[in-house]
């Protein structure tokens, strides 16, 4: 795929530092390389469970949202409520269509009065936000952002060595201004692996580039690898991919955020009716979590069937072998009136047919690591 | 990249014949892949313009726009007049947005009375539909379609062995319905290539295998290779690539795309008084084509910087080495004060700074190929 980049798929200041690092695979995710792979799935997740590793995640587009009415315009398309955010926090919001369908499920944070931004998943939510912004007094944009992640039970001591403990200390979901070369950068605990860790967000290539090696100069005594998003730990962590587990087909509460929801506000959301109805009505499928017995399965490119009573009741949406649990760990959509079915149910994949049983919790509870 | 399949990125039913023909390369386009290379850019360029070659193209999927009101929502977003849309012909429409910016340039065709379908560029014009949706009668969904592009100069007489005279002789942007394996299918004359060809939509994953199948049998003769889009004849052609050459920073007339723009008609688009009012304040920049001098230039995967006068004017979007005109064949968006410049300008490239001179006309006109 190296040679393919074009203005359609870009890509990162990051990606001499991500090849000398001997990265395997790429994947695109918002028209961008994305690292899959830099050893074996395997070994990179056991090493990201032990230690602290740096991911080049440019590919988390922001958009930009300014205006008097930038909020309201925001609240429109989320059903959690906004009112609650500061300059010290940043939140994971679904966002939802009329129909309580999800588009995307976004990172927001607020920059300054009025001014907001969203660390996106991958799907075009600027296309979206613009085909409702006619006529509204709000600006859209795409900004310059370069976004690294620090992930991993090390990661705290890493921050901490970098920034100091009033950086390192912050609590999940808090977020708080630095600088670094006299660029002023963002650092919020987030980020897409099960043991948690920091996003940094830098507006400036050269200080994106610079902060980077720093972080590798000074790693080295926590054992710091350059690694991306890992599948494994991503399943048993329970976070959910947008485009894989749930995309514009389910709604937020078939995609299981309802803790992400405050339908019983009176917030203006475009999509807050129909979920209360949804939720009136009964939820009509939902994401459960897996664990599917037999050796290594591979990796699910598309739906397997989940069968029980030789009726489909579900499909599997994403799955890998776990090597601490020695089963597929998986995250599918049930139909809900079998959603907590105790015994087991059978799923139908390439290489056969195998048993499995459902779990409403991520799996990571199962596995035997030290916990942060 | 074979192994990262996922829900969010697709493979297509053609995926083994496809690397069964040797595919080298990949990327990635509207989350589906699509091949890039098959030998090297310059034999499947040679190829190309003289035989005939199948294309697996699911990567343009498809919005279905239906409903009483379907012809007037998708008139909202183009000023190009639809009302001379019928059931034998399609239309390539570029998208807008209230500002006139463009936000995807598919092909058009009517299903059936009040239903529309159209085959897209890669952006995700659904969200951005979606986005208008609110509150209208409109029926929005992607339909499950299978796309293969026969293209090169043998492309009419492999279309007659198929499906007979009456199919291939139809015009430029005629599209007709045919039965295969008692399934219906549609045939355009239309396709990304500079000698035309024809685009074939298929709506059963067996019907498109077995379609597939039956081309590769009766193309022998023709000397029908797998191929795919090939750079160099694209911008040969002048065959813009949404992403690539323009995008949403982009006006519909920045495009260059005015004559596809009825901006004197009454219809009802969002983005024509602002385009009018471009049209009379004057252009500020235009996609103009260029011929670089040097040897090979490799790709261009960011903006190329033209100068005139040491000062920016410009910069190249898509590049290739043409081994017909033996010199870099280029796109670009140039200061339309500049744009007609006669003399050379300079291109600042990767490789260092290289004379050029601007063209208003694709350059295929300039290559010593029989033109089809």
């Amino acid at each position: 795929m190296k040679n393919i980049s074009s203005r359609r798929i870009s890509n990162t200041p990051f990606k001499l530092f991500v090849e000398n690092a001997g990265v395997k695979n790429y994947t695109i995710y918002n028209r961008t390389y994305l690292a899959t792979v830099f050893d074996t799935l395997e070994s990179d997740y056991l090493h990201l469970n032990e230690y602290v590793q740096i991911w080049d995640v440019c590919c988390q587009k922001q958009i930009e949202i300014s205006g008097n009415n930038a909020l309201d315009f925001i609240q429109k398309f989320t059903p959690r409520d906004l009112s609650v955010l500061n300059l010290d926090k940043c939140l994971y919001i679904p966002i939802v269509n009329q129909f309580g369908k999800i588009m995307n499920d976004p990172v927001i944070y607020k920059i300054e009065n009025n001014k907001y931004r969203l660390s996106m998943s991958d799907s075009d939510l600027y296309f979206f936000f613009q085909g409702f912004s006619l006529g509204l007094d709000i600006n859209l944009c795409i900004p310059e952002v370069y976004t690294i992640a620090i992930q991993g039970p090390k990661s705290e001591l890493l921050i901490r060595k970098v920034f100091g403990k009033n950086i390192s200390n912050i609590n999940n979901f808090q977020i708080k201004k630095t600088i670094f070369n006299d660029n002023e950068i963002l650092i919020s605990k987030t980020g897409f692996s099960s043991f948690g860790g920091y996003e940094i967000y830098i507006y400036n290539i050269e200080t994106s580039k610079n902060l980077w090696e720093k972080f590798f100069l000074l790693g080295k005594e926590f054992n710091l690898r350059v690694g991306c998003p890992n599948l494994i730990d991503r399943i048993e962590g329970g976070l959910l991919s947008y485009g894989n587990d749930m995309d514009f087909n389910d709604t937020v509460l078939e995609s299981g955020l309802e803790r992400f929801c405050d339908l019983n506000s009176d917030i203006n959301c475009i999509g807050i009716e129909s979920l209360r109805n949804e939720l009136k009505g009964g939820i009509k499928k939902i994401i459960k979590y897996f664990l599917i017995e037999g050796g290594n399965l591979g990796i699910c490119d598309k739906p397997w069937d989940i069968m029980h009573d030789k009726k489909k009741i579900g499909y599997i949406t994403s799955s890998a072998y776990s090597p601490s649990l020695k089963q597929n760990v998986s995250i599918g959509m049930i139909n809900f009136e079998f959603s907590q079915i105790k015994g087991k149910i059978e799923i139908v994949t390439p290489l056969g047919i195998y048993l499995s049983k459902i779990y409403s919790k991520p799996l990571k509870y199962l596995r035997n690591f030290r916990e942060a």
